[in-house]
């Protein structure tokens, strides 16, 4: 049977999901308020598949609603792809968890908001949690699933089944903390990078290379656990006995927060390629993007 | 014409220097203060091109030399692979300083010690530095070139063109700094991580999915810098007024060395594949990651 999907809000994060679904099979019902934009939803799917070599025959799965009631309308799973400020989520939540059948699972693509912040009022917070994509969700695959503190057990099994079943990678969080996991690993290190180039001890570039030639190499291949069980011949409590100590040294040492200073941010601005070519820039990334993630199922 | 290299130390990383600077055509003179290593060094070597898909041919310009003058004679750079111990590597600065001619770069490999610590008080500390690789050097090309606080800037040139020409990443850092930088970036990762992991928030599994399946997939294409740069429409400028108070902050809440804890060893001791996996599950890494390499010459 096909599975039934809702995408609510067709910005960049929202065409991404719909692809995601689309390809696997899932018959996918967009929304969004803006009627302009659901205008282009559809040529803006067809040019997103074209950039990452998904088949864009999977987009006659693909049908654009013109309500939010007609794109729930018999979906198991809502992904919720709105706007990035509470008072906004918080509108949204109501009216779907208003409207949502029972057994309809409620998942929101923010990044920074906790389901409990949205939804820890509503009826149906057992059925709400954050389903976490990175950008480009349609090619880079992790998806974090964090529940709110009420969110039932059954629907994280069901969340994670059909994370796996659309060929997505579910990371299953035991609870809420700020910024879930991937934004928390990125933070220290952008706050570490910023402080090495604001004190003038490396360039961008040199920062940028030690990261895609150095580590980034190993951590496409597998996380950071999994690479220091293989860097000392005993495995982990080798290495934390041989090199705990010197990283703790250097994890202490670290910058946090006010490495973001806003000459740093000028620093930057001047090193790196400017916004009128951010456009083409992400585009040229997510067709490697397409290309690396044919090249590690391969493998 | 030919240029001349020769490795000091034939462990892991001397022998994996040697197959990058030999398959880039250079003549490699190897040597190894133990006996029983110099007789194996071929056999290895021919074992570690088998892995990395290297031809083996490239190791007829490797000599296994019985002396540490004859390794050196000739040599335009010296590439020192001993023991991550100070007194030993001051013992070796001060023996390779006094017997290298005038010209011969003497970079170390060492991962942790800075030029200073063990070459400040020689007549040479001019054209000492370390070039830091990433283990394996011959699968993960950048190199980090640290110079001490009177290492020449030509010295530093000639390092870096060199690292060119046998086709590794250098990365310049201007100055001395506890960790350089690769271990610095991966200091904070590992810190955030095993604090996640023994709060219970996320397993080990899950943390290294949210990286090999999420930010390593970007970071592999291009570094931190360069990610967020297409993280926001209006590029660097923009991400930072848009997600650097919440990035600064969940830095600012990040944990340090305390995250090194015996109970967190245990746990990953319990959850990551044993010691007796180490070397099978090194290999298969290899050839992953040389398999990977190509994979990114190619787009």
């Amino acid at each position: 049977m096909t599975r039934e999907i809702a995408v609510v809000g067709a910005g960049l994060i929202g065409r991404a999901w719909a692809v995601v679904f689309a390809r696997a099979g899932c018959a996918v019902r967009i929304w969004d308020p803006v009627p302009e934009v659901r205008a282009q939803v559809m040529a803006a799917l067809t040019d997103t598949c074209r950039t990452s070599g998904d088949d864009p025959a999977c987009l006659m799965r693909v049908t654009v609603c013109d309500s939010v009631e007609d794109a729930m309308a018999g979906a198991e799973w809502v992904q919720e792809c709105g706007p990035e400020q509470i008072e906004v989520k918080r509108g949204i939540y109501a009216q779907l968890d208003a409207m949502a059948p029972e057994g309809t699972i409620l998942a929101s693509s923010s990044s920074a908001l906790v389901a409990s912040s949205f939804a820890g009022a509503l009826a149906g917070r057992g059925r709400i949690l954050v389903a976490h994509p990175v950008n480009p969700p349609h090619l880079v695959p992790v998806v974090e699933l964090c529940p709110g503190p009420d969110t039932s057990p059954e629907v994280m099994d069901r969340a994670e089944a059909l994370m796996r079943a659309v060929a997505q990678v579910p990371v299953r969080m035991a609870r809420e903390i700020d910024g879930f996991i991937l934004n928390r690993l990125q933070a220290v290190v952008l706050a570490e990078a910023l402080s090495l180039i604001e004190q003038g001890i490396v360039t961008p570039q040199g920062l940028d290379d030690t990261m895609c030639h150095g580590l980034g190499r190993r951590w496409a291949l597998m996380g950071p656990m999994a690479t220091i069980n293989l860097n000392a011949p005993g495995g982990i409590a080798d290495y934390l006995e041989r090199y705990g100590p010197t990283m703790a040294r250097l994890a202490s040492a670290a910058a946090g927060g006010e490495a973001f200073t806003p000459r740093v941010a000028e620093i930057l601005a001047a090193a790196l390629p400017g916004a009128d070519q951010v456009a083409d820039l992400s585009r040229t990334r997510d067709a490697r993007l397409a290309a690396l993630s044919r090249h590690l199922k391969q493998v």
